[in-house]
């Protein structure tokens, strides 16, 4: 019950079971073809190009970044957490030139703040986190594709967190590149990130083409814009490699792609807004529970994740005693945090395959022991009652 | 029967459908030095950092090469095939320098050209291919370290295409890095690829360090050396990640570190001379199969790689017709090729769980009736006798 990695969905751990294909046997590309159909109303997205990045969620991340920016590039980033130093920290390294419009931590950016440092920066490149775990706050993103459109500039947007447990809309949204993971909310194991890019930045990007010398091919040209400065991310490449083009890029994590397979049949069959309702009963059922226990909620109500919920740790608790006795008595993993939050808060998911009623009762009633045991008195049984209750309203 | 991915060992697909743990649960941490433990036989070495890229094979090769290299640094490729190229492209888009020492497709670069290429570019790094499937040529590398190292060189090799299936000495070598990939002779899916980096390279990535600054940590501190050009290929943070500091960098790939772990407990538990034998004997079955059956094998006898074999396409045949036929009629994959061997071989592989006696007789006895039908005779039976013979000789 921790912010991810989470307990994999039972089908989707069976799906990693079967036996290995050839890269390019038709059954194999019959399997790419359905991931990206199916991943299009995951992201809320008709894009053509909607694909699995070889990796965890991070290098979808950097994937979509080196390929959208060059060296010298503005990139004006959206951050409010950890995840937001992680965007800024990749664009450093790719040598853009950083502009960041902040938050503190627990709160998000207002879009007119947004709006404004566009208007200062001018930025090539709009970069922002939906959903950061770190801080548990969810960025609201309606209105940004149009702000980026206005000014020029490409927009990205990192969903790891909240793909498969909040509405990720693409195209609503107006944005240009989203990228997600499996741990979280999509109830599969880490390795495996889909992506999905629109038709304009997707045009930005085969612009950059520069097939390596070992595969070209005389129906592949090169575009004239600066090549990307990684193989192994270079979009350009991959998307051929998903096209009908089947350009031998590397080779498709077979394993990986059953499970992401498996997560969006998973998702699609429980359907978008059922699942969606679900992670926000859970959320609302921690935070119910936590209340009711006499714990403090961190963050800003209005903007809170559904699917992670940050708690103080009250005065005089060790916050690792808690944790490991959670872990040893009862084998749930709840989490700890990074940055100005590590050793102030708990941050307690309820994703994807564990964000169901019984887990959350149970995980309060367990937590209600433990700090009884760490010498935090709680009412006795009113975490579950008011998780419950919460569940039911 | 392809060069990769080939068919994975039931035991691999069946670790694959555990559930998930968290990442710092100590049950998830014993993993990963297991993992550690089980992959220093595999590649012949006592090297504390052996570990898992969490990515297919060239995420590896880019990881090995983006922290061991900074821009405008001088680089030697050893260069007989794609994958030599592969290298040269990474190093190019790192803002390397490029030095090459070349051989054609089909044959080896020898020890002296490597040492008189060192001697007159004066490398930084110098950066070979162990088996190079577009070729099926292997590299001889014995001594490689010695001259890296009295040229004051750091040393990598790509052994993506041998580990597991021919002898990987990367201590006898003495060269730095050496990655590979599972989906070969390891006999499990693409998408974790094992590294081992010797304790100086270690050292020389570790200088590189600048944690991201989400994450930073009292106990951590930065070096001084130039920042690697890549977050998620950051070897210095990814070290930190397996070792006892266990910083926080990405959420290890749980399913495929149970696929990679499954692998070297098969690769070990079989014996690793043992494991050798198997894959030369099954080589050299492909080989007397092929000459039987009136086919001519390509490239120079005394450097075949043992686990693939390439075969030249007769004229007036159609390999891609052959290549289909075999998996409509057989459900067996073979290899087509690249670049200059495009349209000229077909390559046959015979690794991990598919480097077995079985498998090479019924592949052998599927292309004479294939070949049969697309109007190439070959005398009936004679193709897989031979390769019975060969495997018990």
């Amino acid at each position: 019950m921790g912010p991810g990695p989470v307990n994999a969905h039972p089908r989707v751990l069976r799906a990693m079971s079967a036996d290995l294909l050839g890269q390019f046997d038709p059954e194999m590309t019959a399997y790419m073809n359905q991931v990206m159909a199916l991943y299009r109303p995951v992201f809320g997205t008709r894009n053509r190009w909607t694909f699995l990045v070889d990796g965890t969620a991070r290098a979808a991340i950097e994937a979509a970044l080196v390929s959208l920016i060059a060296p010298g590039d503005v990139v004006l980033i959206v951050n409010f957490g950890r995840f937001g130093l992680l965007l800024r920290e990749i664009c450093e390294r790719i040598g853009a030139v950083i502009e960041t419009v902040d938050a503190p931590w627990g709160e998000i950016v207002p879009m007119e703040a947004i709006a404004a440092a566009i208007e200062r920066t001018g930025p090539k490149v709009v970069a922002a986190v939906h959903g950061d775990t770190s801080t548990t706050m969810a960025q609201p993103l309606a209105g940004l594709g149009a702000l980026c459109r206005a000014a020029g500039a490409l927009s990205y947007v990192d969903a790891t967190a909240t793909i498969g447990g909040m509405a990720i809309e693409t195209d609503l949204w107006g944005v240009d590149v989203v990228t997600g993971g499996l741990q979280k909310c999509l109830g599969g194991p880490s390795g495996s990130a889909p992506i999905t890019i629109s038709d304009r930045a997707a045009e930005h990007i085969a612009a950059r083409r520069h097939v390596e010398k070992g595969i070209v091919r005389d129906d592949i040209s090169n575009g004239t814009g600066a090549r990307i400065g990684s193989n192994y991310f270079d979009l350009a490449m991959v998307m051929d490699y998903w096209s009908e083009k089947r350009l031998n890029h590397h080779t498709e994590a077979t394993t990986m792609l059953y499970g992401a397979r498996e997560c969006a049949r998973v998702v699609l069959g429980e359907g978008l807004e059922a699942r969606f309702e679900r992670h926000r009963r859970a959320g609302a059922s921690v935070v119910a529970g936590a209340r009711a226990m006499g714990l403090t909620v961190f963050g800003d109500d209005a903007y809170r994740m559904t699917n992670v919920t940050g708690i103080l740790i009250p005065d005089g608790v060790d916050g690792e005693a808690v944790r490991r006795r959670m872990r040893e008595d009862f084998e749930i993993e709840i989490g700890a945090a990074f940055g100005p939050l590590q050793g102030r808060i708990w941050r307690i998911g309820a994703m994807g395959y564990n964000a169901m009623k019984h887990k959350v009762a149970i995980t309060l009633g367990a937590l209600e022991a433990v700090l009884r045991a760490e010498g935090f008195a709680t009412p006795a049984g009113a975490g579950v009652d008011a998780a419950l209750e919460a569940w039911r309203a």
